[in-house]
Order: C-alpha cells, then structure tokens, then sequence
C-alpha cells in the first residue's frame, strides 16, 4: 500500500524538439499474463518503504484476487511500457474500454536499465510502471471515483514525467466516466511527493486520519453474530 | 464523506438483564426501496458535519449508482433497522450472501423518536442508521479488504452501541470473505471517535493524508491523451 511518484518531474514529455534519444512510453490495461512483472514492482515497493516484511504478495495470490471483473468495476492495472523504437503493437490486448496512451519523451542520454532482462515483454518493450486502482463512492455526491492504491515508476525510469503520465491515464478514465473524485495517500513527511501531488491539482487533506482493523483484531469480529 | 460513530458506547448490548424496554435491532442488506431512507441520513449527516452546502446526493443519483453489483462486490449498504417488537418478518429481501444480524437492547428509557414516522419500514420497524462500504484492494496482502466510506446513526438512537453493531457486521463480513483489512477515515480531532474506535481493535494510521483531485482540477484531465 503505498504511492510512490518521481521525486521531481522536469518537462521532458515533449514531441517538439528534436529526438536524440527518444524513449517510447505506453500505458495500457494490464492482463493476467503481466501479474510476474507486477509481482516483481510491489516487492521492489516494499524494499523501497523498508516494508518487505509486510509485504506477503505472491504471483499466484495477486493472480487469484486480481482481473476477476470487467477492467475500472473493480481492481484495475495500467500497466507503463517503455520502448526506444516506436510501439508498432497497437496494444497486445485490446479493450473496448481502454485506447492505451502513449508518449514520446525526449531524453539527453539513453537510460541505462540494469533489470532490463527481468522486465521485458518482447525484444523492445521493457516494463517501467505501474498504477492500481479500483472504484471509490462519494455519498456526498452521490457518484463514484477512483482510489490509488499503488503507483510505482522503477527507479531508473523515474524523474520523466512518468508517474504523471500512469496518474494522469487514471484521472483522465475517471472524468471520462463522470466520476467525482480520484484519491490515493501520501505519507506526510514526503515532501516532494506531496509537492509533486499539489502541482497535479490535488489538495491534500490534513485533517483526516486513516483506521485500521487488521490481524487479529479483525479476525476477533469472525463471530459476531454469535456473540 | 464521513464516519460517525455514538461518542460512546456504554455495554447496553446485553440479553442477560430482564427487559424493561427493550430494542430489537437488526442490519441487513439494503435494497434500492430503501434509498429514500438512505438519502435523508446522507442528508442528516451532512447537516452534522456542516457539510450541506456540498452534499448533492438525490434519492435519484443514489439510485442510479448503487445497487448496481451484487452485494459486496462493489458499493454495499447495510441498514439498521430497529423495533420495540421482535422482528416477525426474518429479511424482506433474503439474499444468501448475507444473513440479518439482530441485538435485543435493554434500554432503562423508551427512545422518543421525534422523526419515527419519516423513518418508518413499517407499523414496527424503523430505520436507525446504515454504513456504506465497498471493496479495497492491499497490493502487500494481496487481498481486498472493505472500506466503509459511511456509518450513520440517527441522533436519538446513538450511545447504545448500535454504531459498533453496524461497523462489526462490516468486520465480520471481511472475515467471513478472508478479507485482510477493513479501514475508513475519522477527523483527528474527533477523540472521542477515535477512542471507539481504537477500543474496536482498530489502529489509526497518523502518517498517511489523503490526496484528492476533484472539480476543476480533475476536469482539466480530460483531454490528457490529447495533449
């Protein structure tokens, strides 16, 4: 659980100036045969927040709960896809639902990736990112929005503005299907984070605090009813 | 958008004592027929939290927006109904993924109802509060989880733990599904909140602030993959 943005975000999505090294980015639905690479990024998430002792996702647990509905009625992945030869693939799996978003990102030197291997859909295409997310409901406006509950940019594709561009691919779904709100959390010391987050056009809401029942304080609810 | 549990909970939950007056109470699932009764607590809870000016739920657009999937899978209510007479009538809309949860409160007073007929099911049964909750989804578990957006207890009915009631049967169902968590949010300066809550099992989480993009500022997403 977490929203993990580049730490900064210059301006390099561009298409005017000229390409010296032009790194193809794309966002689109992910499928079940992406849980691997999605596997791999949440325990990279967990190192980073020193978390991985929580962390107790497996390939086969995210395979069973994700990608059992329609994509945006329930858990929902994009998937970032990176290439420095343009996408020729319209998209692997096509979704009614979903025209993948692409961007061309202008860069000064080629990035170096060192898992490259452990990320690769084909030959050009590398995996940078992810975001999911799942329905939320306002009662107050009586319409739903989305929450975030994880966006992840690997580490040496980050600073391109593509955090922005997994972000944004949820927001834009999100006003195309009338919804009223997207909200994720931040954690309060993540001043570049929250910096990065106002600058997207949310406001950051200081005074409410998140509850949690889990464990075996949860599980202590099991007989209710009996009691 | 709010949790409002009773400030607090004396144990009033009990069949031990002799009844002087007691209170059946029961939460079982909401059905669409029940939206007018959601709609004025929605509307009650908005003028307690000063929040009116904001709140633009109708009987109409919840109506349009829940109810949509089956119970669970996406935005759920659970309504509490309350009687001085047990309930006859085991659940008017029996669904075999939840069975009715019932209490018997010893009450020392009669509760005065100043808006028992607005709230009335039927020549017994009235409405007394709700909470709306749906799906989440922990990328570390692996798991969903609930996340209950509203909880709702009609003034004259609150301090008798029919707060605790509602949010238990939430609880309750998380376990029953092998839910991992079950959160909402409260005010941090709402200690009396917290305090229920806290004494509910649950941990609040002081580090974590909620980004939201909303109005204008997500409107301006719209045309993202255009730009």
């Amino acid at each position: 659980m977490a929203t993990l943005p580049p730490t900064s975000t210059p301006n390099t999505l561009s298409e005017d100036s000229p390409l010296l090294y032009p790194l193809f980015a794309r966002v689109r639905l992910a499928t079940p045969s992406d849980v691997p690479h999605i596997h791999k990024q949440i325990h990279q998430m967990a190192v980073f927040e020193r978390l991985s002792h929580v962390c107790s996702a497996t390939e086969a647990s995210l395979a069973a709960t994700l990608f059992n509905s329609p994509p945006f009625q329930s858990f929902t992945v994009f998937l970032l896809e990176v290439s420095r030869t343009p996408f020729l693939n319209p998209d692997p799996n096509p979704n009614p639902s979903f025209v993948p978003i692409s961007r061309t990102i202008n860069l000064d030197f080629p990035i170096e990736d060192p898992e490259s291997k452990a990320f690769r859909i084909d030959e050009d295409v590398t995996v940078a990112g992810f975001v999911l997310f799942f329905p939320n409901y306002s009662t107050f406006l009586a319409k739903p929005g989305f929450y975030v509950e994880d966006l992840f940019v690997r580490e040496c594709y980050r600073r391109r503005g593509l955090g922005k561009m997994l972000l944004s691919a949820v927001a834009k779904q999100a006003v195309k299907l009338g919804y009223g709100r997207v909200e994720w959390i931040v954690l309060d010391w993540n001043v570049n984070a929250i910096k990065f987050y106002e600058e997207m056009g949310a406001k950051i809401l200081q005074e409410w605090r998140i509850c949690r029942l889990t464990g075996e304080a949860l599980d202590a609810y099991r007989h209710f009813s009996d009691l």
